[in-house]
């Protein structure tokens, strides 16, 4: 009998603890699938956004037909589970949402690839795009990360604020470039009045 | 007292629940993210695999030098997560490992780009490769997916079997093109003899 109790005793105790772990879970502020800030306004950069879910991969992708590439460079974007899941569901990013954009060398002729890029191990930038309605003004910030430890937020007036504003397909991001996204936003009515005034208008 | 027994009870018939979870979630067959096949020996698709770890992109990508392009496209790797843990663990693939390739059309000059590639929602391909020692020769196979509901099971005598077990890195994967993971298996010390014989005798 006394070994009962203890087992009981020990499953509620369990069981207590179990309890407070949905809880924990939904406190987003510890949660490491959103936002951290270091107390000079920076983020901490999400390290482990590569086990988060793929968004899409681009190549040379420039907004400028003048660009000029001396190098090839894959761009791999990743967004936490949560905003992803929310995105499915609505075809709108909630709050908190974090967008990583990961850019990496493109190699090329090794081991037996002949033609064609493969991507390498040197990463060659990281930019996280954040939704934080409380904290940002547009409700959205960027922050460049060169050591993949800190991401220094970018000031508002740099051009990436206003052209994503502009012509990102569903609030102010690039959805358009997101192939099994941009299907979700067209079902749920949630690409941007400009954005769609821009497509009509071509 | 009835009250506090009544909540013992009711914890330790929670906790009794909670501990046969683990157990379901190792019975492979049920799981998912194990391969499921059909009664005539193909593979169940797994749908939900762009949902699994990002693994890498290529575009264009051909073994041979004299591969003629008239278009490009990306390739894009994922792998269900429970082999993604257990490679950063171990360097090497557990059984029921799952690489899903998806093959996607590679479109340009759309929107505000101008230059470069990005995804399109066209999918030009689907295959998986499934290890599965008990099953099949050689520990793995090819299934490819042509409606992204069923995996054909590729013959053994298919180029694509001994070209994987002669050149690739690991357990006859090509993981000398996953950035992330070909210095896991540097560090475990699983990468291929040949793979090693092929790269010192450069």
């Amino acid at each position: 009998m006394k070994r009962l109790w203890m087992l009981m005793i020990l499953s509620a105790m369990a069981l207590a603890l179990a309890a407070t772990m949905p809880r924990a879970k939904l406190n987003q502020e510890n949660s490491p699938n959103s936002p951290v800030y270091t107390s000079d306004g920076h983020l901490k950069f999400p390290i482990q956004y590569r086990e988060w879910v793929y968004v899409t991969s681009g190549i040379d992708m420039s907004y400028s037909a003048n660009a000029s590439i001396d190098r090839s460079m894959f761009d791999n974007v990743f967004v936490n589970a949560e905003a992803y899941k929310a995105f499915v569901q609505t075809g709108n990013w909630p709050d908190k949402t974090m967008l990583v954009l990961e850019v990496r060398n493109a190699g090329s002729k090794s081991s037996i690839n002949k033609t064609g890029h493969f991507q390498t191990d040197e990463i060659l930038g990281r930019e996280v795009h954040v939704k934080d309605e409380a904290r940002f003004q547009g409700k959205w910030a960027f922050f460049n990360s060169e050591d993949g430890v800190i991401g220094k937020l970018l000031p508002r007036e740099m051009d990436c604020y206003s052209c994503h504003e502009k012509h990102g397909a569903v609030d102010t991001t690039f959805v358009q470039f997101y192939p099994t996204l941009l299907d979700i936003a067209m079902k749920k009515n949630t690409l941007s009045a400009d954005y769609l005034k821009e497509e009509a208008g071509k």
